[in-house]
């Protein structure tokens, strides 16, 4: 992939905004632009708070680092709502899809040149790449098992992380592997922190398909659901492919 | 609503990009951050392109208005990325509903109170707030026949602004009206010029439904297609609501 790390990198620009002492509420929105492959050596990651409301506070974010003869430049921007979440309304439209437990499957094996993934116990229950996808589909659709390894109680950056979890949906359309990079990701959290307390460290199912492929990218959608059924966030994001 | 020009607004940010003169390529992505409602007022839009690539280009944008002291207030953030598009395989998995053709619908009447919502040319073909949700309903969909008022060529600007024409779905889903207000929306454009020259000045058929709705906030996602079935934009947005 062009830059393998994009949920690690979305979640690294979360933590900024979660360190920061002026933040108020928690994650509702994060917007990451990936607009260069992240180089293997220090960075600078600026939040922002530029507006702050009663109950809400809008973040601008940028990374940097410095090029050959030490010039910061830009590598992603993004943008970030928290808010003060309270009781309203509530309803779904995105009802848990009915899957084999996880414990019924085998773990994902390990990714000899991607360190990250083996971070991940990774189950598919529906759409793997390795066993059902070697002839194209017609639909991109994959549901997954994912828990940090080791496990850990889920966080808000552990949900940004996951939210980005899943590979190319072209892959799977396509039945093969082939150049492609996510170049932006949006991630709505609908989780709170007794969402996050009552997830704990049990596996999330996620469910991710392609919508649109043309002109050299492709947007894929996706969703995580904790092991209860509830929708912890939905999230939507534009891949740049090659062929 | 809370500030009820999003789609506008999310156009005059886009067009401070294409009138920009280092801008290389056209629209894949575009989010905007409605931080606060916008006054009617004179503004400052401010877009910088922050790193260029060989073929794509990201940009960060920041709409202010000055306060009661003229201090500079920021009222919209957004990010952009342009692209130099070429041709790659290419593939659909939303395929255009079939519903009654727009010549057989009558036009929504005229809002007294919204005057933007007068320059189209609005007809429902599914999931009207008038006729069938006057009581609550399992789902939010709506399928809606779109055009300018008076009708023009379409381009890059419009369909920024159409990608935001649907009424919040929880009023659908909930069977009344409610405020609610977007506080982000991206929209990732899978049309090329070519598309755009052969929508014309056409109808456009829109989808939208709700994703999740909880604790102040709710997703719905959306997508265009031109009279010939072609995927033009799909687009997310969170949007704040109160009760």
């Amino acid at each position: 992939m062009v830059g393998p790390f994009g949920g690690t990198t979305a979640a690294t620009l979360l933590r900024a905004v979660l360190a920061h002492p002026e933040r108020i509420g928690d994650p509702a929105a994060l917007t990451v632009n990936y607009a260069a492959p992240l180089a293997d050596a220090p960075f600078l990651l600026e939040a922002r708070p530029v507006r702050t409301n009663r109950a809400s506070q809008h973040w601008s974010l940028v990374l940097t680092q410095p090029d050959a003869e030490g010039n910061a430049v830009t590598v992603c921007t993004g943008s970030a709502l928290t808010a003060i979440r309270r009781e309203t309304w509530s309803g779904s439209e995105l009802p848990m899809p009915n899957v084999v437990a996880p414990d019924r499957l085998t773990r994902r094996p390990p990714t000899a040149n991607l360190a990250w993934v083996d971070r991940y116990d990774i189950r598919f229950a529906e759409g793997s790449l390795h066993h059902d996808a070697v002839s194209p589909a017609d639909d991109s659709i994959s549901r997954v098992w994912m828990r940090d390894e080791p496990p850990r109680p889920l966080d808000f950056l552990a949900l940004a992380a996951k939210s980005d979890l899943f590979f190319p949906r072209l892959w799977r359309r396509r039945g093969m592997r082939s150049p492609a990079g996510t170049v932006s990701m949006t991630v709505y959290f609908h989780a709170d922190q007794a969402a996050l307390d009552a997830s704990g460290d049990a596996y999330l199912l996620g469910e991710a398909r392609g919508q649109e492929y043309r002109h050299g990218f492709f947007d894929q959608r996706a969703q995580l659901w904790n092991a209860q059924g509830t929708v912890l966030t939905t999230t939507h994001q534009l891949v740049y492919y090659r062929d």
